[in-house]
């Protein structure tokens, strides 16, 4: 690739880390027409307050609007230059998958410079954490670490007394079948379990089944879509309480943060999923739940309308304060909004950005282009 | 199935657990015209030295002698009884994978009853605790559960310090491709793995890399054998090395202890492993690994030829003292021979019993029966 469509212009980086000094010089050697400027930024990127803040500091006026290519995770140029700076700019590659931190910015508002996610590189990190939390609960992790530290090597009464299971045929509902739902069901169907999809538009011919994303090279995710033994849809209540009653022993809520995915599970929702004690994972947002409402609902016994348990890498807010009650609850995982990190992000965020220089070099559609009325 | 083909006779059942009544109800409703006879033995089943004991206080004379079918854990008739009971006796139904605590038995030295495992049922629970191991290490999960329990929502520097890392390319060295090797392959390939397989015997044909055995509905294992990208076989140090060496980041050893298999892994192994330095994971028995040496490469460096850490199911002796060094290190995981455990261990060995009573009455071959040659 890359020999063939001369990639030209000038791309400024703007990352809140240390400069990945390898990859980026491995950009230079593919690239050697495109001259490449990085600059880090000063504070952690995921504080979107201070998106507007660091970019006047960390990055000249000059920087920004010389730049044909943007490669960010949260910084964008201060409003007064977005005139100007969408005059040269072809596309905008941030390192996330969501937008909804961006949504107030001009650049998102007033603009229609192409915005691309690394929707995709997301799905093998994030659906390893899915499995590893189903499979932690199940196989009681936290009581074998426990027993490790007493030194106990503990047989009880026998396989039956202390609730081991295993994963072959229970029924996990996927809310939000993208790239990270779609990996999670490669490797939960591998598993033995049961997948069902919920999306907000009708997937019912093979092209709206199919993921037309990134896919992490060396994985498959769910490209055409025939994993799940069924698929939901809609944006309506009647339509998704029907699909959190059929029979779940697993939610996944893997869904982008907009208006109609807020709160998408509440008190009603947690009702409905209490029925089969179902357990509830998010590695999307915080808001997509009413907190409260599932700290309830894992408070009241399994057996009588409670849940489970729950495994979240996102609340609400974030950082989760310390006098959170879900800290304590014995039936929950809480990780710190890592289920995406491995150690490759970067080098998978570049892979995305080759794609989209060679596709916007040889004038085709790039992809993971967000669609600024969807939200994602 | 079981309406054609009348089955009749007198099944034993001695078992270590309360009478599952449900299950053996089902039994009763299924073959009408099998007798079944429900021994709960009364010491836990999993202690070899007391199978003779128990045998003779749990269950009768006639018992023994009027047996036509026996499903027994590990509870085997006392040697003066072995020739009478073997002229009635069809097969024996055992409760586990493996026959290593039987080899000395006059029913297994002087006797051609065929004894059937429960080979297979094991793959998904065993498979799951890999994944569960794997998964655990690379993200982390230790951490995670410390930070909650000190209300922390942790951000550190991002993704590159904390050592997060995700499964893709990553290459798993499997040693044993039995069922719960090829089901552990079914579910680490679908989160990006490469799987090479190490057996005893070379698998070059179609028909050498088929699985025969018993295959847990809803599970997929892998029955032709096309999940490997390489096999190595061999009982030779040579041949074992070669695997070795062939850039693992895990080993896992799925092996039936035998002759052949008793400390397979060794000083000179670790040495291999400590290279790319790899984790190693066991979930057959203890013997076949020389615990010393784990120990002391475990105690080694990474990068200077140590492994990366073990999850262990097994150990030598069980239960593994409390003075053993292995409780302690940072980079193991210990569980005390529960892998196997899911809460449907009997259920789904009834489903072995049951094929095995049907192609017994069709007069078929039947399913995962030992070869006392081999061992397994």
């Amino acid at each position: 690739m890359g020999g063939e469509t001369p990639i030209e212009g000038h791309l400024l980086v703007v990352w809140g880390v240390p400069e990945p000094k390898q990859d980026i010089a491995a950009l230079r050697v593919k690239y050697p027409n495109l001259k490449i400027t990085y600059k880090q930024a000063s504070v952690a990127f995921s504080d979107p307050a201070t998106i507007a803040r660091l970019s006047e500091e960390d990055v000249s006026d000059d920087e920004w609007l010389s730049a044909t290519h943007l490669a960010t995770m949260s910084y964008l140029p201060p409003a007064r230059l977005v005139p100007a700076f969408t005059k040269n700019v072809k596309f905008i590659q941030l390192t996330s998958a969501g937008v909804n931190h961006l949504a107030a910015h001009p650049i998102f508002t007033s603009t229609s410079i192409p915005i691309t996610t690394t929707s995709g590189i997301h799905g093998p990190p994030i659906s390893e954490w899915v499995a590893l939390q189903i499979l932690a609960d199940s196989h009681l992790q936290r009581t074998m670490y426990k027993w490790q530290s007493e030194r106990r090597w503990v047989r009880a009464a026998g396989d039956s007394t202390l609730g081991f299971r295993d994963s072959v045929g229970r029924r996990v509902g996927i809310l939000g079948y993208g790239s990270i739902g779609r990996q999670s069901a490669r490797v939960l169907t591998a598993m033995g379990m049961e997948v069902i999809a919920y999306t907000a538009n009708p997937r019912t011919t093979p092209e709206s089944k199919r993921d037309t994303g990134f896919i992490v090279p060396g994985t498959l995710g769910d490209r055409e879509g025939t994993l799940p033994v069924a698929w939901h849809s809609g944006t309506d209540k009647a339509s998704l309480h029907a699909f959190l009653g059929a029979d779940l022993d697993y939610v996944l809520l893997a869904l982008p943060l907009t208006g109609s995915t807020k709160q998408i599970l509440g008190a009603e929702e947690f009702e409905i999923l209490g029925r089969t004690g179902a357990y509830v994972l998010n590695i999307g947002r915080g808001e997509s739940v009413d907190q409260d409402a599932l700290i309830a609902a894992l408070k009241k016994p399994l057996g009588e309308g409670g849940l489970r348990g729950a495994a979240l890498d996102v609340a609400t807010p974030e950082p989760l304060p310390e006098s959170s009650e879900l800290w304590g609850l014995e039936n929950v995982v809480i990780t710190p909004h890592v289920s995406a990190w491995n150690g490759r992000y970067l080098e998978r965020t570049i892979g995305v950005l080759e794609e989209n220089l060679e596709r916007g070099a040889r004038g085709e559609g790039l992809v993971n282009a967000v669609d600024r009325e969807r939200g994602y």
